[in-house]
Order: C-alpha cells, then sequence, then structure tokens
C-alpha cells in the first residue's frame, strides 16, 4: 500500500537492505538483474528467451515476483532453472528485504546469474533499490506510444530499455522511434533495444548490453 | 509511494473523503465512474468510443488520473469534454482527496456523467475508494492470459471488467475464455464484457452495461 512518502529513514533502511542483498550476492559471485516493466510487456518472455539461448553455458536462477499466483515461477521452472515464486500480495513492487528471503529459496552457488522478475507495473518497483548489478525496464508497443512520458522517473533513472512486441507495432499503429526519441530526451546516455521477444528478434543484442556473451 | 499498510485508521478516512466526493457528485446529479486498468490496456480509448456515440444526448467530463504528462488529458479536451488533468507524481493511484479537489477544477453544473480514469495498473487502485457509482477494470489480451490470476484482489471486487483489444487475441495467442473463466471464478456474479475498441466492437454492450441508454 502506498500512503506515506519513503522518508530520508525509510530510504535508508531500503538502502542498507539492498546492501545487503548485494554482499549476499557477491559472496557467491552471482550477477543479478532487475527486471522491471509493465504488466504482460513481456519480462517472462524475454528471460526465457536470453536462458534458451545460453544456459548451456551460464547457470540461470530467477525470482518470479507477483503480487498473486504462480504463472511465472512455473514458466521458470519448466525452464530447468531453479526459481523462487514471491507474492508481494499486496505491494506493487518488491523490495530489497523481500529478495533477501527468497534467495534462502534458490542453490546460490550453483547460480551464476539471477533474473529478479518484478512486479509487473512502471511505478512503484521504481523506488526500491535490490542490490542488483542493474535495472532493466520492459515495455510493450501494444501499450501506446505514451509509456515514457507517462512514467518519467522509472526511465530516467533506468539505463537499459527493451522495447517488445516490435512485431505489432505497425498493427497497433504505435511508432517505435517515438517512445526511443521520449526515452533518450529523459535519458541520453540510456541504452533502448527494440525486440520481438516472441520471434526471437532483438534478444542477442539484449545479451551484449547484459554482458552475457563469452 | 508503498511501506505502510493501510490500516484501519487510514481506510475509515479513505471512506470519509469518498463519502464527501459522492455527495458532492449526488447534489450535482452526476453519475461518475472510476475507469481503473493496467496501462496501455485501451482505457481512454474506450472512454472516447462511448463519448463520441452518445455526447448529443449526455454532457460529460473527465478526469485524467496519471502520474505524469497531460496525454489523456489532451485527448479528452479533443473529445471536446471538460476535463481535468490529475498528475500523481509519485502515487500509483487515484484517492477521494485527489478526486475532491479534481472536482473543482470542473464545471460540475454541467456535467451529467463523469469518467474519472484512474493510473494504470492493476494493484494500488484497488485499495482507494473514490466516492462513485461504479468501478470498472480494463484490460486487454495483448497482456497475456494470466492477468486476473495475478491481480485477483481487483478483480474479486470490481464486477464490471472490460477484455480490450480482441482483434489482438488470434496474434498474440491468447484465448479470451481464459480470461472470462478465470475472473468468473473470482467473481460470478460480475460482468465482463469483450470488447475491441479501436474498431468499436463491444462498445454498445459497455454503454448498456453502465445504464447510459436513453
Amino acid at each position: 500500500m502506498h500512503e506515506i512518502e519513503l522518508t530520508g529513514d525509510v530510504l535508508a533502511a531500503q538502502e542498507r537492505l539492498a546492501a545487503e542483498v548485494r554482499a549476499k550476492l557477491a559472496q557467491y559471485g552471482i550477477r543479478a538483474f532487475n527486471v522491471m516493466g509493465a504488466i504482460g510487456s513481456g519480462k517472462t518472455l524475454l528471460i526465457e528467451r536470453i536462458v534458451e539461448r545460453l544456459k548451456d553455458r551460464i547457470r540461470f536462477g530467477a525470482i518470479a515476483g507477483d503480487v498473486a499466483g504462480s504463472d511465472d515461477y512455473e514458466r521458470f521452472i519448466r525452464l530447468g532453472i531453479p526459481a523462487v515464486n514471491l507474492n508481494t500480495e499486496t505491494e506493487c513492487h518488491l523490495d530489497a528485504h523481500l529478495v533477501e528471503h527468497a534467495l534462502e529459496g534458490l542453490p546460490l552457488e550453483e547460480i551464476e546469474v539471477l533474473f529478479i522478475e518484478n512486479v509487473g507495473n512502471l511505478v512503484c518497483p521504481a523506488d526500491f533499490p535490490l542490490g542488483v548489478e542493474r535495472n532493466i525496464v520492459v515495455i510493450s508497443v501494444t501499450e501506446g506510444d505514451d509509456m515514457v512520458r507517462k512514467h518519467p522517473k522509472i526511465f530516467a533513472q533506468t539505463d537499459l530499455v527493451v522495447l517488445n512486441k516490435l512485431d505489432l507495432a505497425e498493427l497497433v499503429e504505435v511508432d517505435p522511434q517515438r517512445i526511443v526519441a521520449d526515452y533518450k530526451r529523459l535519458n541520453p546516455h540510456g541504452t533502448i533495444i527494440l525486440t520481438d521477444a516472441k520471434h526471437g528478434r532483438g534478444i542477442p543484442e539484449v545479451i551484449a548490453a547484459l554482458g552475457l556473451e563469452r
């Protein structure tokens, strides 16, 4: 729930918890990515596509964050990687405390790269550091061309954006370049990669941007 | 922001504010609808389609709720109805207090039906009563077939759901009937209407469900 502004104290507490997560990940040599994004934008599919391509070479793990349900968790399990289902119930985001608990359910010594899939929305996750190496935001052209303008905070602070479902752009009459321009205006040094995760387009570029090539 | 659970006191305060909004709307004889839903699901377009069909007979007004930006507000103005832009900045939902302020910016004596478009996500808006006649949730097939399972609270408490972008269902390989079944399981007495707002399909059914036929 969301009645109280994050005060300095609360932010500091979140930063401390994030530092604990960061230390734990470092202890096990795990590179972790916080995958944020709109609901249904293709976060899970993006992770699946990356894992499918690299799982012979990299040992992956995943934390599936959702308000309720286990759909994404089951997809990770079917993918053959260790995963934890993390239901937030009423919260619209993960936080470092939840992640720290979730780590206890994973075989950390067997994981090299951990995807933490956040709860699907573009507002709340922006405020909570998770102690990861990098944050990613996934959006889709089907959400319209105004997504960046409507959520400047998360885009201004995230230097890797994936714009997915490119195959549907023409059909929904959305110009991906308008979204790219909005993002570049907010975050001139950020990287935005156009993908069609369903058909595999753009996945190698995301893999390169995450430094997962070997 | 979202650190503190809504306690009984906060909920009671929200209910009191919602009652004030309800009283004000009643004073002016305004029927108000709280349009919630995922980002990019088609909330604004649904309102546009309804207004286009009925504006010769009904005097509409709108409140455009978004974290940032004025895209939706400008669409309502282009539609020729009085509107207020309501940016929540860090909040992921509207609340009755914000709505009460927004009402001050509208010519209430000229409005018969007011659409309040909430911030786009399926988590936070569920917790805040706005004092309206009815809540509506808009989702889209492009978000995947697991939307209802992932957000049981908002669907359990909302008795009118619009499942939009039906024209894209086959392309994104989503079976709308699976979403309908999930919703009916959670909310057996609720109504779910399948629409393709872009091409006008299902709009008369939504108009009927809202009791806007004359």
